[in-house]
């Protein structure tokens, strides 16, 4: 007998029909003889329909109770699971974070689970009732109700998995896995029947959008396995766990993945002081833009060029406030480029192959692309090339590192 | 300074500007220099909408989810309406009934309060702030939720007034006040400024719906002022108190009220044996169908005739129980007439007003109404007359106790 967390998202109990089927697939899990804990989202479109309710009376409403507002849209879903898991005959409970006892800070929209308090959870469990949780949603302090920001439900499960030290937390969504790349862009692109935490926080991290970081992050960190599966046709998914064993024929690289939301911010012809760099860096941390890839390069002893990324959303503010500070930079220039893509290959083999860089840029090369950043971790390259490349880009990189093959 | 209840029933937050114009005059209330705790019941339609759901999925739903479900509706108007008031300004926060302490038994979908810790409700007040309730719903020792029934708001309403010791609960309805009668039947009915709660507990019980029953005692017991007043052009509406010297012009009767939801059962040549009718009586009971009125006749030493009203919903059963029984009465007949009316004319004053039921009868004398049943308290008359009689008995009989004219 193993503890099994699921959680199901919005399309996942879009529909009465939808809540049904997820009715009978828990009490099939609980039928091969595991305990089940279930975390739903709310239905698909509730969210945003009260959100929209709230921006008819204030388009900045307030947090707290906006939070108040849309945490009823998961408190629906699961009544209604519970509902109908009833109907069938078998024992079902649906609890709310105060009920779980999901502790928080008190940073509503976006509050961090501080401490699950699983004395119910167990309890429930003992009695062989399926337990069925509201995600997204907690308690701070003060008993004022917060929510955990977008993806929470994710997050919700992992940490109820991690708290109870279940034996596995399945995320139940619309795609049935965790690709080698974006199907849409490379259509030979092939399940992954198991990934390492290290790997799917990279590829997270550069444009895989099935799992959210921080869940994937707080599965880690627990060493809870995490199972990526369609909530419309389940079948074995995809196993996020540390046991690298486990793979068959092990790849250099696991997958590719690629951004289009970062812009390129050149500053030139800064003078070449070693305090400038850091100075840009504080300037844009103070106004809240964080910048991802960095690099410089010096064309003379006396001149400097910088290169860096920002989210595209920060692009305009970003050279505002650098055009603002040039003069104090010695006359430096500022350019933005925001047709753009970062472009990664992310792979635990790569730790035991050298090679792997070579091949990186031997395939951009062979379609002349050019790259205009890179940056590299123990198991990831990435590099910045124009936007019109991307999707020859990931199908060159897909095909060079032999990802279609057949596991 | 005065601590003021306000209730705001579905229609009066049925939409954003209805929620909109409710933050107004909260605000106003405050303005006034007093505290104001509000109550809110859902925005009309909204609970029908989610019980509706859950009934795609289950015909009888678990009480226990359907409440987790329906308090959901509850939630959302609070956390618009602090929205809506911190939007102008002003210093809101919505409260939940585990928040408030609000307890109650555990009969889901009809739970009673059995105790509210008013700690931080007095700390918000003290802050100044606006404090929103949902209204409906409670927990129970558990904390599981639960809800109140029907006009359950109302309930929570008074409850949490009594709890507070506040000076007035208001209760905003679609209709401006208390009237001496129904106005769709008498055009003339007059709108009471004052009404005592023993009157008023005798006209909700005799077909004035405009508050609950259980609200009405519980301001009773509490001694705290209800005011009824309309959401949609509040002025002082009807207030409802022990103090029967405010009224000026005592009437004997304050109120005519009539229903037509009970059927009068006749149960004919029974046996005349003084256990017979706690028999017949017992038998009902059992089938949990609640007898109001009640007369018997003897027209000889050994044969009795019994007559009674029950509830319209519950005569077919009831006519079915007695037939099946009518061997064990003497070969008794069983006669039921769902078409009657109930009209009944309540007033404080008839205490000490000995020609209230000669005027009474005599007004249904004069339109030649027949009487079929009668029953009397010391605040009130009441009897039963054929269905068609209804409007015209009403009309008689507030033309007779003068209840038209001006105050």
């Amino acid at each position: 007998m193993a503890l099994i967390v699921q959680k199901f998202g919005g399309t996942s109990v879009g529909s009465v029909e939808r809540i049904e089927a997820v009715a009978e697939h828990v009490i099939k899990t609980q039928q091969q003889g595991h305990q089940v804990v279930v975390v739903l989202s709310a239905m698909s479109g509730e969210t945003n329909r009260l959100i929209s309710l709230a921006q008819q009376i204030d388009a900045r409403p307030s947090s707290r109770e906006l939070d108040v507002l849309i945490t009823t849209g998961e408190q629906v879903s699961i009544a209604l699971l519970a509902m109908a898991i009833i109907k069938r005959g078998h024992s079902a409970v649906s609890l709310l974070a105060d009920q779980v006892g999901i502790k928080t800070d008190n940073m509503f929209s976006k509050a961090r689970i501080t401490e699950i308090d699983t004395t119910r959870l167990k309890q429930e469990l003992e009695h062989n009732r399926i337990t069925i949780i509201a995600g997204f949603q907690g308690r701070d302090e003060e008993g004022n109700i917060t929510t955990l920001g977008r993806g929470g439900t994710d997050t919700s499960a992992v940490e109820i998995a991690g708290a109870l030290q279940a034996d596995e937390c399945q995320i139940y969504t619309d795609v049935d896995g965790v690709y080698t790349t974006d199907p849409r862009i490379e259509p030979n692109a092939r399940r992954l029947s198991h990934i390492t935490f290290p790997e799917m926080l990279e590829l997270a991290s550069v444009g895989a959008k099935v799992l959210q970081i921080r869940s994937v992050e707080a599965a880690g960190r627990y060493n809870v396995p995490l199972r990526v599966l369609s909530s419309f046709s389940p079948d074995n998914g995809t196993l996020i766990s540390y046991e690298e064993g486990k793979m068959k024929n092990t790849k250099v690289v696991s997958g590719v993945a690629s951004v289009k939301d970062e812009a390129l911010i050149l500053v030139n012809n800064v003078d070449a002081k070693p305090s400038n760099l850091a100075n840009v860096l504080s300037l844009l941390g103070e106004h809240n833009i964080e910048v991802d890839m960095i690099n410089h390069l010096n064309h003379s002893e006396k001149k400097i060029d910088y290169a860096f990324t920002v989210h595209t959303n920060d692009c305009i503010l970003a050279e505002e406030v650098l055009a603002q500070h040039a003069q104090n930079l010695g006359g430096a220039t500022v350019e933005v480029n925001a047709n753009v893509a970062k472009i990664s290959v992310v792979g635990i083999g790569m730790k035991s192959h050298s090679g792997a860089a070579g091949l990186f840029f031997m395939a951009l090369a062979e379609e002349n692309i050019h790259t205009l950043l890179v940056s590299t971790s123990e198991i990831k390259i990435s590099a910045l090339v124009e936007e019109k490349y991307l999707e020859l880009a990931v199908r060159a990189l897909h095909a060079k590192f032999g990802l279609e093959s057949t596991e």
